[in-house]
């Protein structure tokens, strides 16, 4: 799989891209990342890459015609031919429609990904009409550009990617991942939204030393009966999630016992 | 204002704090930017820093005694006094709280923020109990690790400190900032929601040249009449919402002229 990133800051992707599961996955061939300088393609003696907007306002626009011909050198489709071509231009922007787990895994489906990282107020729309075939957004925060954003969709996809995590498993078991192994759980079943786990966060994960600074790790986990490990992992991903993001509740998949037990959390806060 | 980043990848931010707004508040002495390398603070000849979750299950998790060391040395406030010496110790996490523009502007408000960023499956619990103040997460998506959702709230944070961004007005107009110049627009408002804009998505941005490929800017914004600008902008930032996040609309704070666009917007769609 392929990603081009277009940006005014390329180096800003060195330490990214560098370490972790992307440059892993660069350095075994699974995938080729390249990054763009904007201001290459700027003709004047400035490298001029943004001017002021239109109607007037605040803070500076990215001009359309960098953009266009550093994405005429790159050898895509035209726009139209692009999800034939499984090929997609991404503009990153808080305008766009939120980032999830599920567009991960579609964009994990394709060959190629360009990000055109945004900077300033904003990028001229005709960029986004004309070069982009989506508009998107990580979060409800104002980033200072798109860079950040690509970064964070990139490692999300690349990890999905077949062989690039060591075991397989890894990518399955977490929050909004495919499917955690609650009681609720049948192997390969999609989850109803694009949280796994029967729609619930992840539970509380506890390693050696069995005791640190006088705090121990829950004796169930260390007693070995699967079942009560299971159970008891089960009910702190229902409260993790209660306390945290409770609205994911509402579309979780719940069993009986599940909710016996967020009654309990309830009674328990009520009392407190 | 300091931020302190706890990885074991410390090199992965010299790219994202060299270039943009957090390099330049580091160069003007508006924020103090130290990476801690995780490794340093284990005791092993392989300077383990993960070791298998209790229980059973994938993966590894990170071991508390390093983090603890490391946080140690830092001068932090004990826990308990942490929120009057305006600290704050901060787990990256996909089970943590959801990041928002106004957790930016709380953390914006502290002296200190300190970010620990997980790897692997997870992280011991007890890291969390006894070292954090806050778990939190930047989307419904799995990362491979903390680092890059860390550097993405760094960077809303820090372009809310007075003084970073040239124009003290540039973050106030934008998605999710404080507040649009819509026509319901009053200055100093404070949102009912996170989304700034009366809760709407920025509008589009156009600049030069006026035509491009075919295209042309807008008549309204070469027209120079403010009004009639000012109501186009509104009407295209509901389009956009509508169109991307429509599930904003809900709690934006809209007109009665919002609500007969939004109403032919829903008819065109219709006839369509």
């Amino acid at each position: 799989m392929r990603f081009d990133l277009v940006s005014i800051f390329p180096k800003f992707f060195d330490g990214p891209f560098e370490y972790g599961v992307v440059a892993r996955a660069a350095k075994t061939g699974l995938v080729q990342v390249r990054t763009h300088d904007l201001r290459e393609f700027t003709h004047d003696r400035h490298r001029t890459v943004d001017d002021r907007p239109f109607g007037g306002g605040e803070g500076m626009v990215l001009k359309p015609e960098p953009l266009f011909d550093c994405l005429a050198g790159m050898g895509l489709s035209e726009k139209k031919d692009r999800a034939a071509a499984r090929e997609t231009v991404v503009l990153l922007s808080a305008q766009g429609k939120p980032f999830t787990q599920a567009m991960a895994v579609e964009l994990a489906g394709l060959e190629r990904v360009v990000f055109v990282c945004g900077r300033y107020e904003g990028v001229d729309e005709r960029i986004n009409e004309l070069l982009c075939d989506r508009e998107i957004s990580i979060g409800d925060y104002v980033l200072s550009g798109g860079e950040l954003a690509a970064a964070v969709i990139l490692d999300a996809v690349v990890r999905l990617l077949p062989g690039v995590l060591g075991n397989p498993d890894s990518a399955k078991f977490e929050s909004f991942g495919v499917e955690d192994a609650g009681p609720g759980y049948v192997a390969g079943e999609v989850p109803p939204s694009t949280h796994g786990a029967g729609g619930l966060l992840d539970y509380p994960h506890y390693t050696r030393p069995a005791e640190f600074r006088g705090i121990g790790v829950p004796e169930v986990l260390l007693e070995g009966d699967h079942v009560k490990i299971r159970r008891w992992r089960r009910e702190r991903a229902l409260e993790k999630t209660w306390r945290n993001r409770p609205e994911l509740l509402k579309s979780a998949t719940l069993t009986k016992e599940d909710r016996r037990c967020l009654s309990d959390l309830e009674r328990t806060k009520m009392e407190e």
